[in-house]
């Protein structure tokens, strides 16, 4: 039976391997490669060729880096007895964006899935109870999300620590800013009380 | 302010530069990028290379092709009189998994748009009166879509050939196999009746 070309149903069935990529996308995707004009093509297989050459972790914190140490790692200016744990680089480029932080981070580069039998040798635990041993922190935020595996890690890291004197916090929950208190979840609103906070006029 | 590195930003602007593909998932991409292991990356490059190399279009038909002429139109076996006019190669893809149809076909490579400023000259339409002229054709089967566009080019190109003797049919607008009538929409359901087929015990 007739059926399309051989490179054009490699290059299909390697598009659809890519995560999110149903096999409509992947044909969409292949399509579109083939009426991309040359110089384009050539400047997106470069950014791909780059993103695999050039971006490596830093050896410090793993976030995402193109040199040895990444730029928050390797600024003086920053608060070294600040650690803030994050699951990925993308989460600590949102925190960036607040600018309500100056200390270091350690981006764990993955979440504890014990049904998908990511344990914890799997992600860059072993690296932060190193960094904590060896450096001079006094506080660690725990910022991983907070869902069930961001919970279980964020627990399990609290857990290791217990013995020692470090000061361990985790980022508030509560209610997202423009909610109704309506719609919010149970287990939301009642972090919310929890965590409530003195009100003053500073603050408004 | 901290951003992500540059390869990586640059990377996931490409990526976001593909039809259908948003900056979160763009994102996604260029963390699997990062993640997977060499022989992978490497196959995924060289699979989209080889599209870009090898795939070409039928000289005859448009259809996408790895040869001058394509499979369908190197076939001496196939019925020269008769040419299946699709607006792109998975509408051939489509229609020869039918096993329904032995003739020849033109692949558009595309269709009227008059709105996105796609006209006839920007699809194979004067290749498609060529090859009427010079081949030697008996019947053309209009198979563009059944939607605007499609019904457009459809129409279009009855309308270039009204002085020819070529017999020119589209393909069966009715109920899709599977339907309730009730759900059916009106221009459905008034077509179907229009082309309605004498019931013989024969087609059952």
């Amino acid at each position: 039976m007739y059926e399309f070309t051989p490179s054009y149903l490699k290059a299909v069935e390697e598009l659809h391997n890519l995560p999110g990529i149903g096999p409509k996308s992947a044909e969409k995707l292949a399509a579109s490669f083939l009426k991309m004009n040359s110089e384009d093509f050539q400047a997106f297989m470069t950014a791909l060729q780059e993103l695999r050459d050039k971006v490596k972790q830093c050896s410090r914190c793993y976030n995402l880096a193109e040199t040895d140490l990444c730029p928050i790692c390797s600024d003086p200016e920053r608060d070294q007895t600040k650690l803030c744990v994050v699951e990925e680089s993308k989460d600590l480029v949102a925190i960036e964006k607040t600018g309500a932080y100056n200390g270091l981070y350690h981006v764990l580069q993955g979440v504890l899935k014990p049904i998908e039998g990511i344990h914890s040798h799997k992600i860059k635990l072993k690296e932060l109870f190193q960094r904590l041993q060896n450096e001079s922190f006094q506080e660690v935020i725990l910022a991983t999300n907070f869902n069930y595996e961001g919970e279980l890690t964020a627990m399990y890291i609290v857990k290791e620590l217990k013995n020692t004197s470090l000061m361990i916090s985790r980022l508030a929950s509560g209610l997202p800013m423009g909610s109704d208190i309506e719609f919010a979840d149970q287990l939301t609103l009642k972090n919310a009380l929890r965590g409530r906070e003195k009100f003053t006029e500073e603050m408004l």
